[in-house]
């Protein structure tokens, strides 16, 4: 199971330099030192104490797009997932920032961070600067016999040390007092990663071997530049993963962690940060999992909730949660954590906007449940309710077998949604079959079962098959004045209500090339084999047929594949024919 | 090359769900519906038009994370890729949205969407609602002979139609007003998608097959949803790409799209969107060089540039470029496109925060270069500078030729970039070599050296090895008052400087187990050969040895592979040791 190594640029050299770049034209408060990689507000309040940060570039926003008014005033950026020079650091400190205040450097504890950034500091003390250090390390992936050494790796929660202390400094505190403050966030936070998968580095070999998880591996503790974590799980499901992760981050128990002595009744600042290649609907995901979890087994409910890209390990397949417990800073009104993670700011990279007021008084949740007043139409019409579910029940059941061809099909030359969607559908059907749902009023039953295609069967054929089971109902209610189900000739009736809301025609390469001779068999008396006959006919008349309507994206890939939706109409056809026989 | 279908979340159904509830975790200013898969903003101000929106899942933050004040009312979702259904975005007008002013539908241009959101509409038009849809299809991706009977996708364009027309609905304007610019701002945009490979959607089966791209094949124009696009490059360079992209997006020869008729003098908006699995520094790299060639080849300066995660693919590995040419919206002062766009909100989708006053002033670009003021050190030492050049060049291409291995140890152990690591200090070093660099004084050369290698070789490595240079400067500049270079005892003496700043001796598998014993062995005045047979010997007996520091990071795996740091001293070692012979 490997990673993807694809690029859209591949020289990591002018990737960095171009990135660089690119944040000063999507916020152009800030200015942009190419030679050194510094990008640096050139603040109008230069008696402020000046947050700097950086690091090895790919943990992007960190820290390039922290910079801007009320969080870093300078970040200096190294090559991909390698620390900047002192040089660069000491050109930082000594041209970029205005540093009447002095300079407080915020680094992750990383060697090559620490040495850098710790040089440029004596470097900049030695010439008579005020620099102050403060070494944010809060992993607990590792645990203490493991990390005694070398310490914790810095980790996304270093961001709510750059906002609190870029917040404070904006205040105009001392450098002591945001140093101070900048130590007492970093002693109360805890991060732990998982990640899916190790990230490739633009520019290097594409990766294999044993430090590759395979296709159900998920690496926990997984640090931000492919550091080994502490362990590794198979097929884990999120809940069980997010448990597992909690309890490193919380537990008392835990002596070679226990970080934090996590007391009754302290509140809490959440960030579950994504680093680089979940998708946002994933990681939406993963995030009510937590904050689920939290709340159910540690009683937590954070003062705040952050979800979002923070520091990346490029485009990694994983995410990190972070832990702030609330303490008192002691500074007065207005420059608590929480104040000052809800200050106004000018970067890109601090995203969660929702105002204080807004956490103050949420929204209430939803009302009531929606009160469903559909009118259920009924008839005079009476069917063998036995014989109408038997003879369903073989269709579905031979859409659902069908499922993995049709995907295979619709991958082939569509979007691969269909089998599933028509499967989904179909398990929704035979549910409401297994549980007592069919009456012998046909127009009643068929009702319903239009209502539930609308609501389980979703996309356009969901709304076809539906629009086609209204139009069914009609069809049935319109037939003259006897107990005997017109099937077929209403069956075919309902054709002309789906013709209103699709330019779909036989010809067209859709499901219409299945249906519709199907239907006009049927509406001619022919028995269900004969009409699957045609249907089957139909379906198996697309192979080739150039699409004009519907599905098929992949119109060169259509030689020997028919459309996945007429052959889900002939298996479903010939199913029900079975029944019959 | 198939993209990774490994997920943390594989139940779609739940991973729909959960993301959400995140939305309401992650802004409490909203409610979610979650029977109808509805996101909504109970707004206090009932009387403003409601802009409603939806569509499959798997685009967020499109939709539900642009509800919010100052944006969207509310957002359906469907499953992944699939339309919400009829009667969820009925429950929504009807019981979602205060729709005292009438409501907006805005939506994208695909089958299932214009088709049950056109229903929705029609049911409630025909109970009394005052309801208007407008539909955005703004893709060029496939021109206008291929597209012409279902016409143009929506893509990552829409959400500018949603942020401009949201700020105007919540000026109090007019149902009629609102939909009249969201036609507008529709008709003036224009996106193209590119993508290194198509997306896998949770809950399917892995992805093979000619649908797929191969290693370095780009897929200009594909849709959100793996729709196929207008061609396949192989290996394009991304300023071609780019300039490719920007053709299609723009040029008035182009008879199958030109789209926009643009003319000299207008004013753009510029978007450039995630499809959500390219890493934000690479979303940097491009964003900046769509700038750059749009400056360069249209003149085009955009008055505002976003880049970011707007509407996404899952993580698709691509991004789009959208362009809206602002037009007179007719609509008096504050209601320019522009001001729309930089009207406040409170959403967590809409992220590009920075202030007009900002973009009307943007930040001087770094002031002049900086000025090296570094005093350089001499010496009254001299050397043969070609004997000192041959024998480096003889290490350093040595090292240089060792990148591949160096690599492949360094991945198996570590984070993989020793090898890049040392070649780009050796090149950056061969370099200063070839460009006659090397002066008779050692103090001198060596002081530059140890500049190069911290400007060029960042990451611990190169911070160790500048140390040490400046160390080696010192020792000799101390060295007794004669003209004979002491480098065994200067190189042995410098050794001393660099253990303060490293806590790696032999037997922590680090580079020291290597050059240590060189180092010594030069000391006590052995040659060039026998300290390399030395330092050979303390790479090999890093094989196996259980890392205490240094990078080591897959601990289970040093079995038989040995400290790449350690190898790359030897390998320099040996290097130079041949020139001597």
């Amino acid at each position: 199971m490997s990673m993807t190594s694809k690029h859209f640029i591949n020289n990591p050299t002018d990737l960095v330099l171009s990135a660089l770049k690119a944040v000063k034209y999507t916020n152009p408060s800030l200015s942009v030192d190419e030679a050194n990689k510094i990008v640096y507000y050139p603040s109008d309040s230069p008696n402020n104490v000046a947050l700097v940060s950086g690091g090895g570039a790919g943990h992007e926003p960190s820290f390039t797009s922290f910079v801007g008014e009320g969080m870093l005033r300078a970040a200096v950026s190294g090559t991909i997932f390698a620390s900047p020079s002192v040089r660069q650091i000491n050109n930082c400190i000594s041209r970029r920032v205005g540093a009447n205040a002095g300079v407080l450097l915020i680094v992750m504890n990383y060697t090559g961070d620490v040495l850098h950034f710790g040089l440029a500091t004596e470097k900049a003390r030695a010439s008579g600067r005020d620099v102050e250090v403060v070494v944010v390390g809060e992993d607990v992936g590792v645990g203490r016999a493991k990390s005694g050494k070398v310490g914790r790796r810095g980790m996304a929660g270093t961001v709510l040390v750059h906002k609190i202390c870029g917040a404070l400094a904006a205040t105009g505190a001392s450098l002591k007092d945001t140093a101070a403050l900048a130590e007492l966030v970093a002693k109360n936070l805890v991060t732990l990663g998982s990640s899916l998968e190790h990230v490739h580095i633009p520019g290097t070999a594409k990766m294999e071997g044993p430090a590759m998880l395979d296709a159900t591996e998920i690496e926990m503790g997984m640090g931000i530049h492919n550091e080994r974590g502490s362990m590794r799980v198979k097929g884990m499901e999120i809940g069980t993963l997010v448990q597992a992760m909690l309890r490193q981050l919380l537990d008392r128990r835990d002596k070679d962690r226990n970080y934090l002595d996590v007391r009754d009744g302290a509140e809490w600042v959440l960030m579950v940060n994504n680093l680089g290649g979940v998708s946002p609907l994933e990681m939406g995901g993963i995030t009510a999992v937590v904050v689920e979890k939290l709340a159910e087994e540690y009683s937590i409910n954070p003062e705040r909730i952050y979800s979002g890209t923070f520091m990346t390990s490029l485009n990694g397949l994983g995410f990190s949660i972070s832990l702030l417990r609330i303490i008192d800073t002691g500074l007065g009104k207005g420059k608590d954590m929480l104040s000052l993670l809800d200050a106004s700011h000018e970067t890109l990279g601090w995203t969660p906007s929702v105002r204080a007021s807004t956490w103050a008084s949420p929204a209430p949740p939803a009302s009531a449940p929606i009160d469903e007043t559909e009118k259920f139409p009924t008839s005079h019409l009476i069917m063998d309710p036995n014989l109408f579910k038997h003879t369903l029940t073989q269709g579905l059941r031979a859409l659902i077998a069908a499922e993995p061809f049709l995907t295979r099909y619709d991958t082939l030359v569509g979007d691969g949604d269909c089998g599933t969607g028509l499967k989904r559908g179909a398990q929704s059907l035979q549910h409401f079959l297994d549980t007592g749902g069919v009456r012998a009023d046909p127009v009643d039953t068929i009702f319903r079962l239009a209502l539930l295609v609308e609501d389980s069967m979703d996309g356009t054929s969901g709304a076809l098959v539906s629009i086609y089971l209204h139009a069914l109902v009609k069809a049935l209610r319109d037939s003259p004045d006897s107990s005997e189900v017109p099937w077929g000739r209403a069956a075919l009736q309902a054709l002309t209500g789906l013709g209103r809301y699709t330019a779909a025609r036989p010809g067209d390469r859709t499901m219409m090339d299945a249906l519709v001779p199907f239907l006009v068999a049927l509406g001619r008396g022919e028995d269900l084999k004969t009409a699957a006959k045609k249907a089957r006919e139909g379906a198996e008349s697309t192979r080739g047929m150039r699409p004009k309507l519907g599905r098929t994206v992949y119109i060169d890939r259509v030689g020997n594949v028919p459309d996945p939706g007429a052959i889900g109409v002939a298996v479903f056809a010939e199913g029900m024919a079975q029944a019959e026989a």
